[in-house]
């Protein structure tokens, strides 16, 4: 580790426990002035005059398509960029889990009195069947094992047909001959211009009817008409949102309404799970930079992600 | 396997499906009158009039106190009675890690409107938390790996302290240790005399309060007035119930109305699993007597289980 570290400013406001992590990396808080690089950390706004002296950005989300839409990336032809993918992929793995288990196992129907022969349709097993986890990057390595140790069979669909422990991998090009071999679906996916409305009329036909669709991606990934469309049909056996589209959902959205569908308002990756995550993958990226080497998930241009 | 299987009767009634189990295994399904071994399928009633020719006889539940309580055992010194414990622990332990799940990551809070400020404080992880499973049999064997893939750190209580994969074994002399230790409890023990109210005031005060205590087992494991009085304190995180003492909870029990106590009604094992599993372990039973082995899960006549 050099003696010397780079200096990393901290935005919009100064943060004392992003210094603090930026220090324990091999780096040195400092002013945005001069600085070699820029922890950006706020939801809401997104940097602007960045001075020529950083080189390496790091933003706070996995899912950064509010930054690409605004035209960052573009503007900042010379700046690495790097997302938070993977820093928080423990919490909502586990959160897809446990919709996925309240949903197969008939949690979601509020019980209100003893009455057993009413409830024990509801309760389905997980264990045995085959579950699809679309956009199989840092989510889908911690879930498929977790999917695994509870006898599902698991298909990981990504672009990269990279390997992901536990599962099968099905490259995304294929994706199509995969719905209709599933039981379940978790959707892990970036918001991209090709994953808008992934699931949309013809994919839910595809599914069967005792089918959970979990979502703790982006709202965009599901065409919503067409999902409330099935779930009162009852195509499916219903649906775990953390996410949206529109988002927030609004009171008098049809979804709330509907029993089988558990929406939880994006807080798989709530603010008390968010901040250590960062503080962590900060301090990391932090010590790459300083040794000479690339940050964690460097944000491909071409891809958006 | 002999040329001549032994003779297995089915009782209180008769049921093909049973029958054809009983020849998988190369028995041989016939009256009860002079046969060896008695399959008794039927939850409600307790064999009576077994002949002198018996000497084997499968019960249909993993938690056989019910029978155990009649005098059953007693009545019959020769026979060797077995039990279902393990048949079920599949579905068993999945739906207590689902209720788990949906008790730390918040999802027992049905949402009617978004609001994430609101939602985000009840959304826990169980990663990196350690559970307590007590009465690790069959259930814990299972349910500690899954726990494990979740990064939990897992305390496996039992009377024998045989090895549990995936968890630390403490013997059940030493569970009043465990208590403050850990951040969550799963109850899967027999009801026996000593488990009763195994889970009092004075365990409830032992506990975090973010704790969350499951029970897939026997309600008694429970004392119910004290379990209410620590849920409106918020003493403790919340409670997941598929048994209950009284059972069937009355439909004016306090418990009901508490919004942190998640209640299935006996329905971890729901029927459309048990047949499947029965049918499995009776077979493999059969198998195992007509090769002159012990069945599985013999009921020891001391411990009552």
């Amino acid at each position: 580790m050099p003696q010397d570290g780079p200096v990393i400013a901290v935005g919009p406001t100064p943060d004392p426990e992003f210094d603090a992590a930026i220090t324990r990396g091999g780096g040195v808080p400092g002013p945005l002035a001069g600085a070699e690089g820029l922890v950006w950390i706020d939801s809401t706004t997104v940097p602007t005059d960045i001075p020529d002296s950083v080189r390496w950005v790091q933003l706070p989300f996995a899912g950064i398509e509010n930054f690409v839409g605004s035209g960052l990336l573009e503007h900042y032809p010379g700046i690495t960029f790097s997302s938070a993918a993977g820093a928080y992929s423990t919490t909502v793995a586990e959160h897809a889990l446990s919709l996925l288990l309240a949903g197969v196992r008939g949690l979601w129907h509020r019980e209100s009195e003893w009455d057993a022969k009413g409830a024990a349709p509801r309760v389905g097993l997980l264990g045995g069947s085959t579950v699809a986890i679309v956009g199989a990057g840092g989510i889908g390595r911690d879930l498929a094992p977790q999917l695994r140790a509870l006898g599902v069979s698991v298909i990981a669909v990504n672009r990269s047909g990279s390997d992901v422990t536990g599962a099968v991998v099905v490259t995304a090009d294929k994706l199509d001959e995969v719905w209709s071999q599933v039981d379940h679906v978790v959707l892990a996916a970036p918001a991209t211009a090709e994953t808008r409305s992934l699931v949309d009329a013809s994919v839910l036909a595809q599914l069967k009817p005792h089918s959970w669709v979990i979502n703790v991606a982006r709202g965009a990934l599901i065409d919503t008409d067409a999902l409330v469309d099935a779930l009162r049909r009852g195509a499916i056996g219903g649906v775990g949102l953390d996410v949206t589209d529109p988002e927030p959902l609004p009171g008098d959205h049809p979804l709330w309404s509907i029993p089988n569908a558990i929406i939880t308002p994006h807080v798989a990756n709530p603010p008390q799970h968010l901040r250590p995550a960062l503080l962590d993958r900060v301090e990391i990226n932090v010590r790459r930079v300083a040794n000479g080497l690339q940050p964690l998930a460097v944000v491909d241009r071409a891809k958006g992600y």
